[in-house]
């Protein structure tokens, strides 16, 4: 396992980013969670005037081996496809990325295909796809370790000093099996409870996943680690996901949360080390059922909840916007005094 | 009164437009929100490749004599303070119209100041501010009457037809007391719950601000029509958003309704003509206690939940890039076919 060291923030620029706030022309509070966010980036960035520099989104795609078992609506096939339309710019990411000026950056993680070279891809494959974990660990702990270090490089080989902020998304047919087993085992949360429908179960299908992931947790029994999790049931791009997340929070970087398989790579990520909270935004509740019960369990408050439920990265996307909206009205409002506003009387 | 004339959207484009978002490069139904919001302005546009252009938000501001009995937390002085901070662009609303390219323009509809000749204001001044509800009415029917029509007319004048999409905001200490009361008479729901802390006032001054809504109430006994009701209780920059919805959406123009103030401008305009709900974008739900009842006898479903109480039509501005998300994923979004990626079998 390679090391991260993660500083928690200076806690000591709160009040005087409490003062800037209540002394910018709008009732105490009125921004809401706005206020929040303008706080925690002060806060990343020990600065009175934080700046949002050069805002990457980093998909990781990969296989699943128990993708074969049938726990996915789409064949294994659209992991790969997908991949190649997040670089054609016909992926919902793309779409979203390209509005709000946000680079996009697409990972072979482990993806059951040879891309043969392609523009525009970064390769950091640890595999053709994991193992079925119904029976056998997903991956082997070699596998394991490089998947976490070739997150983390992919953040320190493609990602300047220059942006300070990055979401990361996702791909991988079978994903949200993988990671509603690291949510059981992370929270202790009953497997029915972590698991939905993904892209689109049937009931009787959904029934099908559920025994099918019983039967993984009976097979592995109990396990804490959260590298041992990883290993067990995770997926490559998962790996590389809770890897990127650890080096980017590292380097002081905000680090945005997408949906419930980011949520899952970020959980593990701060079961290992928990002051990446710090750099955390959670950008959307998302519609999988579990998503809001794992949330909690991070005692997260996302920004968005629009029912989504496509992954990639496209909740970060979304909510970028809301989080520059924050770092703007902390910079740019007037205070009372600027604006020759009159304040509410003290009580 | 004067008639405006909005037409149901035609619905028959509604199985094409699902039909495109359907064969879109993701699962079904996976970008929920922004589904529903792509069809909706594919609709309002009759078109399947809708486009947003030139957005506006227009800020009303007016004072309330009902602002002396101290409903608010801040002096009426505040108004026309505010509306300078909007012209210089030092408010919210100024900051995140900026970042998302969204042309503010701001109107005195009744502010108890003399503005003089300043840049930039647009002059619907009905009165310097409405009298207090408080055994008057707020306005009288030719002012009820001038002032619909001045909101309508700030649309015609001050919007050209290359603008499809308008936010509108309002400033003016008081009147949440204002939306509290046309909320209390549209919805029949009992005053307390159509109440809040406004702008933030401590829970001794609410109890205070209930009393005093309650002896309005009292004094005009029961009233159900919506003009009626303005007049009773309404203020000029409500009245002339009243009439900005009806005008922008009788031009085919999508609104987007802001909290709670906007809502009860928007509430009124739906009890004269309810097809402006076909053309209406619910940016948010306040924090201000009765925006979700009030959203609810609506049927609105609001885009964000961000606990915002500012007001200026900032919920509008801060929910624009998301309206901007769904035009673009519709539009811009790979099909199955275009990028070779396989569907989920047929059930």
């Amino acid at each position: 396992m390679i090391d991260f060291s993660i500083k928690h923030v200076d806690e000591s620029l709160e009040p005087m980013l409490q003062n800037k706030i209540d002394f910018k022309t709008k009732p105490t509070g009125s921004l809401g969670v706005l206020e929040i966010i303008a706080k925690q980036i002060g806060k990343v960035q020990n600065s009175l005037e934080p700046q949002l520099l050069n805002p990457h989104l980093i998909v990781f795609a990969a296989d699943h081996g128990l993708a074969k078992e049938g726990v996915s609506a789409y064949p294994q096939e659209v992991t790969h496809q997908m991949v190649l339309n997040f670089l054609g710019g016909g992926a919902g990411i793309s779409v979203f990325c390209k509005q709000n000026d946000i680079k996009l950056k697409v990972v072979d993680s482990g993806v059951n295909h040879d891309f043969g070279t392609i523009e525009g891809i970064i390769d950091k494959k640890v595999g053709n796809g994991t193992n079925s974990s119904l029976g056998d660990n997903a991956m082997t702990n070699d596998q394991m370790n490089q998947a976490i270090r070739n997150g983390a490089n992919v953040v320190k080989e493609n990602v300047g000093p220059d942006c300070n902020i990055i979401g990361f998304g996702e791909m991988g047919i079978g994903n949200t099996s993988s990671a509603s087993l690291i949510m059981h085992y992370l929270t202790e949360i009953p497997l029915n409870q972590c698991i939905g429908k993904g892209t689109g179960l049937e009931d009787d299908q959904l029934a099908k996943k559920l025994r099918i992931l019983e039967n993984v947790v009976s097979h592995h029994g109990a396990i804490a680690n959260p590298e041992a999790i990883l290993k067990s049931v995770g997926g490559y791009e998962i790996a590389q996901m809770t890897g990127a997340f650890l080096q980017a929070a590292s380097e002081g970087k905000i680090v945005m949360v997408d949906g419930f398989i980011a949520t899952a790579a970020f959980a593990v990520a701060a079961a290992i080390q928990p002051q990446i909270l710090d750099y955390a935004i959670f950008s959307h509740q998302s519609d999988e059922s579990g998503h809001a019960a794992f949330l909690q369990y991070l005692k997260a408050k996302p920004i968005l909840n629009l029912s989504l439920r496509l992954g990639e990265g496209t909740g970060c996307a979304l909510a970028y916007p809301i989080v520059k909206s924050a770092v703007a009205f902390l910079n740019q409002m007037a205070s009372f005094e600027e604006a020759s506003v009159s304040n509410k009387a003290e009580a």
